[in-house]
């Protein structure tokens, strides 16, 4: 059995000398979050993972969530699993201090949720969705609203769920139908069928919150018609506790291709006279609501590309160490483990340095968000959200298709035994390829990449994104070595496809609207591999300087500079090919008419 | 549902327009191979793909092989299939007539399998599998064991297996430790585990004929002491029908990713006294005799992921039509089916040129194939059976891990519902996924080519390869138009490409050999690119000319052109990168210490 070993060398080191955990301290209202305390956390969350989640991930895999009569049972050993998180407070580590969170900066949380996510990812929706039903009502709800329900679903007591999807409207949320009547007391009554609704019902605390978007009888139609509701599985008794049971029902749950574990729920509200619900802010306002709350749920979905990468990488390690076949290329030496395989090697550089990159900078835009919720100077609040704004889709499009790549890849590195699902391998890949088409397919945040936030503001913060690579570019070049050189030229020619994408799709965004969204996957997975590769020479330079100080640990530092040069060997080298795609591959894909596919 | 429907009309345009199947038929012995001949022959196969063994393709994934106390009970529809695919003569289509098959050329037999694999690729296991077997013993069996078996095994009454693997002895066969003991009488008794046989147990069939690598008692150590035993589930009476039980059994079945409805077998020879072989060829030859059936095995694999990449296309492509969702991003019209959004094009373009691209080339090395096979001229055999050896791991490889791509494709064009198991194309990515890992891994391809199929000769082969390339680019030039302009762009760069590296692989093999072997996998990929898009651009010139005589078929022709300008862009253009990793990226994926990994 492996278990899951939390990269905490790595993560301190992203932490402090990428994310500048130390300037996100210092901002006000994260004074809290000093890098000793932050350290505690991160250990003590890695001994949870590794104690608690990581053991019943395949088991509960195997077993998977299970439906009957409207009730779900989950698998063996998550109710107590889940008991012990609320206990140990890890719920509410990013929530509002005022209701009974610990308020830790994103930067810190992203760290903490990686490790729920790489141990086991079916477990880690449950406190997923209930931190993004927290953060609606906490944006938009009532001072009621708040007072009544967050308390306990900061603490995590009552778990809470977003209702979005019905089955004509997935992506298209213009296409909702469900309804909500006003009582005239204050109350609505809802009804309809919502699908694909994680946790939707479960037996592992005694309520369950529904966030549901639904319509009023006169409201307007498409995505501005659409309002929020919170509607609570059972109604609360005067005294907060739980009540009557409300007229909503999980009718199955779905037969799906990985997180087995996680319930997907198909919700009816409704059919027995309406579902009590409670407004959340005001009417016809509801998708505003949710997008102020998507770059979070898109940024987390992102971070379980991150964690699935690194699950899968630490298994398939420990697989090639042990698995002994073949012999020694260059010496005939043997039989000897496969990790003496270059083509084995080449696998692991690729899960690790890919692994490594998205991690940098997922925790870089999670800094960006502290900073662009904290920072005393307008300015630089600004700068930095435009910043965020940019990247999630990145973190969330780039970091999941290559999770399910690296994913993939340790299937591969386990030969045969891969393909048996005991092994372990496989259940990655299963659970990873949901992630590119929750909260919004690649393609999704592809066209919001090159739409909302590049187009849009004719390329502005890209652009200003690409002069500060740029100033890595510089820094690069003055580093002696062949490595560096490698580092360099890889990155060089990363950044300046970059720059010709961009403005491409800048230039001719609006004359050749479809031939420019043909390329925007192309431009996403560029800007990915860019951004990853600048967040890999940024580390690499940190590790130069660590080198020549003296301050030990020099095989970590080595290993760094190493694992960059790769990653612009093996990544940065698709840059270029990617940029033609971009710039020359609209027509083509829009050639053969829809009748001759 | 969705059904298979065999596209027939690319199908008929590869074999006579690129893999020169009149050429083929005027060969010796495969003169019954005339055009209408094989038309009707595909004709039929496909109406079997579609009526017997699509509709049993999910319901066999769902219900799965099922094994008890030593049995094996196959998927309900799974045994009257089998039957009814032996009762139309389907199995022996390849085989030698002197044995009762029907000696249809190679070209023609891939054509047909491809539609046994996209239809019902656990189902074509079998098949694939006996025909492996009979292979085995028509190459290298004695007289009377050719008598005995080869006429049962070719009509399909009896099915056969191949028994490589132990859990020791995957890639590595030199690890073998089944033993095989001389009993005087010409029989031997066999002894040992085997792991991983396909149809290793089946209640389709009243025999099961395995052929069984063990060693003898004095054999040498290594792959030089293996020999090749064929041994029948049920010992043969006088009359030639099966009587006695021998010593072997189906200890356990595996529970896999996919695949579902082909038993992968556990199998014990000998554990009551020792289970009755019969010796193939001579002793310690098994690995020699096994190597020369590699090539046909590797090809069916790579088939597999043409097959599959073809499927999912077909389902994807459908549900594109079917889904309606979101708005036309030019005029706002809608919402409209998803097809009409431009990364749904891509993405459904990407798995029809790929597919199309993959099948080319497949049918193209199965002709040559053939020639090397019949051709009355000894230096035509010579040469093309060179170009089939340079070919089989690109198509392997290349077919396969592309197949997988194509199917996460069409998952990913499905959206949520691709990720429910009843929508049927999560099946396609959980069934390909096997197919970069047996007949040996792409790792094991790719070594394969850059070695023996390269370094070995000094690049002769591939040289030439190269030099017919470059007369299709000088033809691609002299075409008019945008579209021409864009596919020899990209052909062009994709050829430099492959030459360049193809160079260094020859130049640097023997003194940076594990350096060169990283690169390996890239190679085959960026090799698999350039002859996928050199087939693709014979395909565009000789749809230039048919659209230009009048003939009819205009649309086919105009998006043929269409589908390879698209692969020009979009795959092509990821060439130049794949030997940038082939050239430099060999240091940076073995400098990070094994330890430090």
């Amino acid at each position: 059995m492996s278990t899951y070993s939390a990269p905490l060398r790595d993560m301190q080191f992203v932490l402090r000398e990428l994310a500048g955990i130390e300037q996100v301290g210092k901002l006000p209202g994260y004074e809290e979050a000093t890098p000793d305390t932050v350290d505690a956390i991160l250990e003590e969350a890695g001994k949870f993972a590794a104690g608690a989640l990581s053991p019943i991930n395949g088991s509960g895999d195997h077993e998977g969530a299970k439906w009957h009569d409207s009730k779900v049972t989950m698998p063996a050993g998550f109710k107590e699993a889940y008991r012990q998180f609320v206990e140990n407070g890890w719920n509410g580590i990013g929530c509002e201090p005022e209701y009974g969170g610990q308020g830790m900066p994103k930067v810190v949380v992203a760290a903490v949720q990686e490790m729920w996510k790489a141990s086991n990812m079916a477990f880690s929706l449950c406190p997923l969705l209930t931190t993004g039903a927290i953060e609606a009502i906490t944006l938009n709800g009532s001072p009621e609203l708040k007072a009544t329900y967050l308390p306990k679903m900061i603490e995590g007591s009552w778990t809470g769920t977003m209702n979005l999807t019905e089955p004509q409207a997935g992506s298209d949320l213009a296409l909702v139908r469900s309804r909500a009547v006003p009582q005239g007391d204050g109350t609505y009554k809802v009804f309809g069928q919502k699908i694909f609704i994680t946790y939707g019902e479960h037996d592992m605390t005694d309520n369950i919150i529904h966030l549901v978007l639904a319509r009023t009888p006169d409201a307007p139609e498409g995505v501005k018609g659409i309002s929020l509701f919170v509607v609570p599985k059972f109604l609360l008794n005067a005294d907060g506790s739980p009540g009557a049971r409300n007229d909503v029902r999980c009718v199955s749950i779905e037969h799906k291709l990985g997180i087995h574990a996680s319930p997907t729920c198909v919700m009816a509200y409704g059919d027995n006279g309406g579902a009590i619900g409670y407004l959340v802010g005001k009417e016809n306002e509801g998708l505003k609501y949710m997008f102020v709350m998507m770059n979070a749920a898109r940024f987390a979905v992102g971070l379980e590309g991150v964690a699935i990468a690194d699950r899968a990488y630490q298994r398939a390690l420990e697989y090639a160490r042990e698995r002994i076949q073949g012999r020694d290329l260059a010496d005939g030496s043997g039989p000897v483990p496969i990790i003496r395989h270059p083509d084995i090697r080449r696998m692991l550089m690729l899960m690790k340095s890919q692994a490594e990159a998205m991690r940098a900078l997922a925790y870089v835009v999670a800094a960006a968000h502290d900073a662009a919720a904290r920072h005393p100077d307008a300015e630089e609040r600004k700068r930095n959200q435009a910043f965020v704004d940019l990247m999630i889709p990145v973190v969330k499009g780039w970091s999941t298709e290559t999770g399910i790549e690296v994913a993939s890849l340790g299937v591969q590195i386990h030969g045969g035994m891969g393909f048996i699902e005991e092994t372990g391998a496989a259940q990655y890949l299963r659970d990873a390829r949901i992630t590119t088409i929750y909260e919004g397919t690649t393609g999704i945040q592809a066209n919001d990449l090159i739409g909302r936030k590049i187009a849009r503001e004719g390329g502005a913060t890209i652009k200003a994104v690409i002069g500060i690579m740029k100033q890595v570019e510089e820094a690069l070049a003055k580093q002696p070595g062949e490595e560096f050189a490698a580092i360099h030229a890889g990155f060089s020619r990363g950044v300046q496809a970059l720059a010709e994408a961009a403005t491409h799709v800048a230039t001719n965004f609006s004359q050749d609207i479809k031939g420019v969204h043909v390329g925007a996957v192309p431009f996403l997975r560029l800007m990915g591999i860019v951004s990853g590769g600048w967040q890999m020479a940024r580390a690499a330079l940190v590790a130069q300087r660590q080198l020549g100080s003296g301050a030990g640990d020099d095989g970590f530092y080595k290993a760094k500079i190493s694992t960059a040069r790769f990653f612009a060997d093996h990544l940065l080298s698709q840059a270029p090919g990617l940029a033609a795609t971009v710039v020359r591959g609209g027509a083509g894909a829009l050639a053969v008419p829809e009748e001759a596919l």
